[in-house]
C-alpha cells in the first residue's frame, strides 16, 4: 500500500497466473499449454518477419490478420477483433459492454479472471451456482441485468454446454451481450461463432494460446457483429494503438492459416485425453467429461491437495485450487502421451 | 453507437494514430520511428527464440528483461515495470496513480493520447497553456490536485525542459506522482532516472519505439520507487498476466545490451537533425529548438497545411495538426540523410 495509489490500485484484487518454477525440470500440466510446438509455418513467418521492418509500427487496424480470420471462420473482416491474447479481448470486452450497476452473470466455478475484471472496471456481478455434476443451469442465465459471461467448455471443469443451450441464453438476454469465451473449443466442444449473423448480442472469444500452441505469442480475438466489434475498437484505441507487434500479427496469421497442423495436433491431444481417461478412472478418479486440454477429477480416496504436493516433489505439476467446492480437484492439462504415462506412473506409487 | 455499448464505450474519443498508408511508397516522415534498422543483435535474438518454446506463456514477471534494464540503467529490477509499449504503461499509470475528481496537469500542447486516458479512466484534467514559444511554464505544474503528466523532450514541440525544473515540479508535488514521458529523451534531452532514489513521486516512462529502432516490437517500461512499481503491476495483473510475448521479451533485453549501436545510431539522427535544421531556416522555417528525433515547424510565409498537403503528393509523409495554437505547424520526423535531403528538394519547389 502506498499513499501514491490511487484509489483503484488500492482495492484492486489481482490475478494469480499459474506457477513458473523454475527451479528443476517440471512436466508442466498446470498452465493448459499445449505440449505439441506451433505450426513450423509459423515459426518460419516469425524468423521471416524479424527484419529492419521491426523500426516502423505495426499496423493498427491488425488488416492482414483481421482477414486470415475472417476467412478461415467465414465472417467479415469487419466481425473481427484482435488483442493482446484472449485476457485482453475479454478485459476490454467488460469494458466495453458491461455497466457499474447491472449485475453481470457468470458460473460461480469459473475462469478466475472474470471476477477481476469486474473489480478494476467497477461492474456488478453475481456467481450462478453450477448443479452438483458442475453443468451450467441454462435458465439461471437468463435475463441477466448487465450481461453474461461463460467458458464453453468452462474453466476449470472442462465441461461442455450445447450450442442449443447457449442459443436459449442469447434469445433470453435479447438487450444486454452474451460473451462465450471459447479459449479451449477446439478440443471438441461446439462453436457457436455461427450464431453470429443470426444474434446482435452474441460475441464470441477464442485464442491461438491453446489448440494453435502459440501460448507465448499472446493473440486473442472476438468474433461478433459489426456494432459489436466497433465497441471494442473504441476501448483499444483508447489505451494503446497498437496491442500486437508485427511478430504476433504474422505468426498469428501463420498459424491460422495452418489448418492440417492445428487438426493433427488437436486430434491428438483429444485421442491422448480420451485415452488416459480410461486410465485415470481405473485407478479410482472421477473425471468430469472433458472437452477440453485438460480435465478435472478427483479421487475416491486421497485428498487433491494431498496427490498435488506429492506430483510437485515428482517433478509433475498440475493445478489445484483451494476454494470451496473444488478443493477436493485437480485441474490437469493434457500432455504428450509419454508425459501423461509419466504422471500415471507416479499416481500409481502416491495412491 | 450501439444499444449494446457501456456508457463508457459510448462517450470514448479514441486517439487516432498516424497515417499508415500503402497507396503508394512514401517517405515516412510522420509516426517519430527511428530510420534506421533495430540492432542486428536484437533481430538475432529474436530469430533465436522463434522455436517450440513459444507453445509456453512467457514470463508473467518478465524477470529477464527487467534485470537487463534494471543494469543499464542503474536500478534495482523492483524499480522496474514493462509493458505493451510506453502507450500501455501509461495508461496504466493513469489508472494506477490518478484519481476522478482530483485534476492532473499536462500542457494544452502535448501528446494527444493523455486527454484519451483521462477520458477512458474518468480523471478529471486541466490544460496548462504553453509559453508563446511552447517553453513549459514551470510553476504552474506546482501543487496539482492529481498529479502531473510531462513528456521531456514534449511532443508535438521537441522542446526540451531541464532536469533542474523538472526537480522543481518534484519538489512543488510532494503527495502526487509526477510522471515524465521520456520518449524522446535519448536524442538530447537530460533524462530524470537519476532522481528516482531522491523522489518517491517520480515516475519515468521510456520506450523501445524511437532511439531502439524497435516500433515494431511494442516494448515500454517504467522506472520509479518500489512502492510505484507495484502499483502499476496490480493494475496489470487485473487486465493481462501476459502483456509481453516471449519474441518481445527477448528481442528487447537484447536491444537494450546493444550500447554501441544505440549510441551510434542515437548520434547519427542529432547529427541529422542539426545539419536540417540550418537547411530549413535558410529555407524560411522556424524550427522550435528539438531535443527529440523531429522538428517542429513553420514556415514565414507558407500556410503548414498547404506544405502537409503538397509534400504528400509528392510522396513525402509529415504530419499536420489541425488545433488551435499549432495549425502552423508541422512535425517532421528525423529520416535517413538521403531522405531529409530530398524533402529539402521538395520543400524548395513548394515554397
Amino acid at each position: 500500500m502506498s499513499k501514491y495509489w490511487s484509489k483503484l490500485a488500492a482495492r484492486l484484487e489481482p490475478y494469480v497466473p499459474g506457477e513458473q518454477l523454475k527451479d528443476k525440470k517440471y512436466i508442466k500440466l498446470n498452465t493448459n499449454e499445449n505440449p505439441y510446438p506451433p505450426s513450423p509455418k509459423a515459426l518460419e513467418a516469425i524468423k521471416a518477419a524479424a527484419d529492419s521492418s521491426l523500426k516502423l509500427y505495426p499496423d493498427p487496424v491488425a488488416s492482414d490478420l483481421k482477414s486470415t480470420l475472417a476467412k478461415n471462420y467465414g465472417l467479415k473482416s469487419s466481425q473481427v477483433f484482435v488483442g493482446n491474447g484472449s485476457d485482453e479481448v475479454i478485459a476490454f470486452s467488460f469494458m466495453a459492454f458491461f455497466n457499474t450497476d447491472e449485475e453481470v452473470l457468470f458460473p460461480d466455478v469459473t475462469y478466475s479472471f472474470y471476477p477481476v475484471y469486474a473489480n478494476i472496471f467497477n461492474i456488478d456481478y453475481r456467481l450462478v451456482t453450477l448443479q452438483k455434476d458442475f453443468s451450467v443451469p441454462v435458465e439461471e442465465f437468463f435475463n441477466a441485468q448487465g450481461g453474461v459471461i461463460i467458458p464453453n467448455p468452462n474453466a476449470p471443469t472442462a465441461r461442455a454446454i450445447s450450442s442449443k443451450d447457449i442459443e436459449r441464453i442469447l434469445v433470453n438476454n435479447r438487450e444486454k451481450v452474451v460473451i462465450i469465451d471459447e479459449a479451449y473449443v477446439d478440443f471438441g466442444a461446439e462453436s457457436v461463432v455461427g450464431l453470429i449473423e443470426q444474434y446482435d448480442n452474441l460475441l464470441v472469444v477464442q485464442t491461438l494460446s491453446k489448440s494453435r500452441s502459440l501460448a507465448g505469442l499472446r493473440v486473442g480475438w472476438a468474433f461478433g457483429q459489426e456494432h459489436l466489434i466497433e465497441g471494442l475498437t473504441r476501448v483499444k484505441d483508447s489505451i494503446n494503438s497498437y496491442t500486437l507487434d508485427r511478430l504476433a500479427l504474422i505468426g498469428a496469421a501463420a498459424a491460422v492459416e495452418d489448418e492440417e497442423y492445428f487438426e493433427e495436433t488437436r486430434k491428438r491431444i483429444m485421442d491422448t485425453r480420451e485415452r488416459i481417461t480410461v486410465n485415470l478412472q481405473n485407478l479410482g478418479f472421477n473425471i468430469i467429461p472433458s472437452k477440453a486440454n485438460f480435465i478435472f477429477m478427483s479421487h475416491e480416496n486421497v485428498p487433491a491437495e494431498h496427490i498435488f504436493k506429492r506430483l510437485k516433489e515428482e517433478g509433475v505439476l498440475v493445478r489445484y485450487f483451494k476454494k470451496p467446492g473444488i478443493d477436493n480437484y485437480l485441474r490437469v492439462s493434457i500432455g504428450t502421451d509419454i508425459e501423461m504415462d509419466t504422471m500415471i506412473e507416479k499416481l500409481v506409487e502416491i495412491i
